[in-house]
C-alpha cells in the first residue's frame, strides 16, 4: 500500500482533561485511514511513556512536554503524514510556539467543553482527586486553561455528538485541501 | 516531489565519541538524498536539543535517550523514510533493544576507530577535558563503550576514506534491497 497525501499536515487537539480529544482524535484517524490517509497519533498519556518520560506537569515540564510533541508531529507530518496529538496543551502562547515551527500546515482543534461537564465525565477520577487536594496541578481545577483564541476547528463535545464531531473535522481537512473529498480517494 | 522507498529502514550509526559518526552519517543522508530517498537524520547532540531536554549521562539518562532516538527513527522510518541516527549508544543490550522494537528493518553502522585515534581527533576537545577529570562519564575515558558484536556494517575511518566509507554503507543498502542501486534510481 502506498497512498501518500500530496503534503503533511499537523492536526492538534487541544481543551481540558476529559473533554473528549483521545476519543476525537481517534475516530478522526479511523476515519483518515479509511481514506488510506497514512497516520500517527500522539496522545499526552501515551507520549509521556516513550517521549517524556520523567517529565511532570509543571508548568515547565508542560511546555517542554507540549513542544516535543509538535517536534515529532512535524517530523512525521513532512513526510506526507496526517500527525494528530492529542493533549491538554494548555498555554497559548505554547501552542503558538508549535505552530510557529510547524514546516507544513498546522490545524488547531479546540474540543470545548465546559470544566462542569468534564469534572462530570471525570474519564480517569483525576478532577475528583483534585478537589480533595490529592493531586496538584491539574488543569481546570487548580492549573489553568487557556482557551484557544484562533483555533481552526471548535467541536462541542458536551452538544454534539462524537459522529458529528468527526464529520466536522473531516469536514473541514476536505475544505483546507489537506485531505481529498470522500468522493475522490487516493486510489 | 513524490519518491518514496518501498519501505522505510532505520541505519544507526554507534561508536566513540569522535570515530566519525556525524560526518560519516551527514555523507550518507547526502547519498540517499542524490538518489531521491526521503530522510531523516537524528545526531545525538541535535536530539538531546529538542528530544532529550534535561537528560544526563549516566547509564540511564543514555539508555532513556538512546530508546527515544530509536522510537522516533521507527516512527519515521515506518513512513517509508530512511532513518539515520547518529549516537555514541555505548551500551550493546540497549542498541539490541531498540532494534527489536523496530518494525522496519534495522541497520548497524559500527564506526569503529580506535580510542587512540578518537582522542587525537577531539573534535569537540571533550577527549582532553575527560583525561584532566573536567567531565566524567565520558565514553572511551572513564565510561565504557561496548563493541557490537553483530553490526551489519562495519566502517574503519581511522583507514579508509570518507568516500570510501560511503560507498560501502550505500553499497551494503543497495545488497539488503533497502534502496534501488544507483542505476535505477527512482523516477
Amino acid at each position: 500500500m502506498k497512498n501518500y497525501l500530496e503534503r503533511g499536515f499537523v492536526l492538534w487537539f487541544t481543551g481540558l482533561p476529559s473533554a473528549g480529544k483521545t476519543t476525537l482524535a481517534g475516530q478522526v484517524r479511523e476515519a483518515l485511514d479509511q481514506r488510506q490517509v497514512p497516520t500517527e497519533l500522539f496522545d499526552g498519556d501515551v507520549v509521556r511513556t516513550y517521549l517524556s518520560t520523567r517529565l511532570g506537569f509543571s508548568k515547565e515540564d508542560r511546555d517542554v512536554n507540549v513542544k516535543r510533541i509538535g517536534f515529532v508531529c512535524n517530523l512525521v507530518a513532512r513526510h506526507g503524514v496526517a500527525a494528530l496529538a492529542a493533549a491538554i496543551s494548555p498555554y497559548e502562547a505554547t501552542r503558538q510556539e508549535v505552530r510557529a515551527a510547524c514546516e507544513v500546515p498546522f490545524v488547531e482543534v479546540f474540543v470545548n467543553c465546559p470544566v462542569e461537564v468534564c469534572a462530570e465525565r471525570d474519564v480517569k477520577g483525576m478532577y475528583a482527586k483534585a478537589k480533595r487536594g490529592e493531586i496538584k496541578h491539574f488543569t481546570g481545577v487548580d492549573d489553568p486553561y487557556e482557551a484557544p483564541a484562533h483555533a481552526e476547528i471548535v467541536c462541542r463535545t458536551h452538544l454534539d455528538s462524537l459522529e458529528q464531531s468527526v464529520a466536522q473535522v473531516m469536514g473541514a481537512l476536505e475544505e483546507m485541501k489537506l485531505i481529498p473529498a470522500a468522493s475522490e480517494k487516493v486510489a
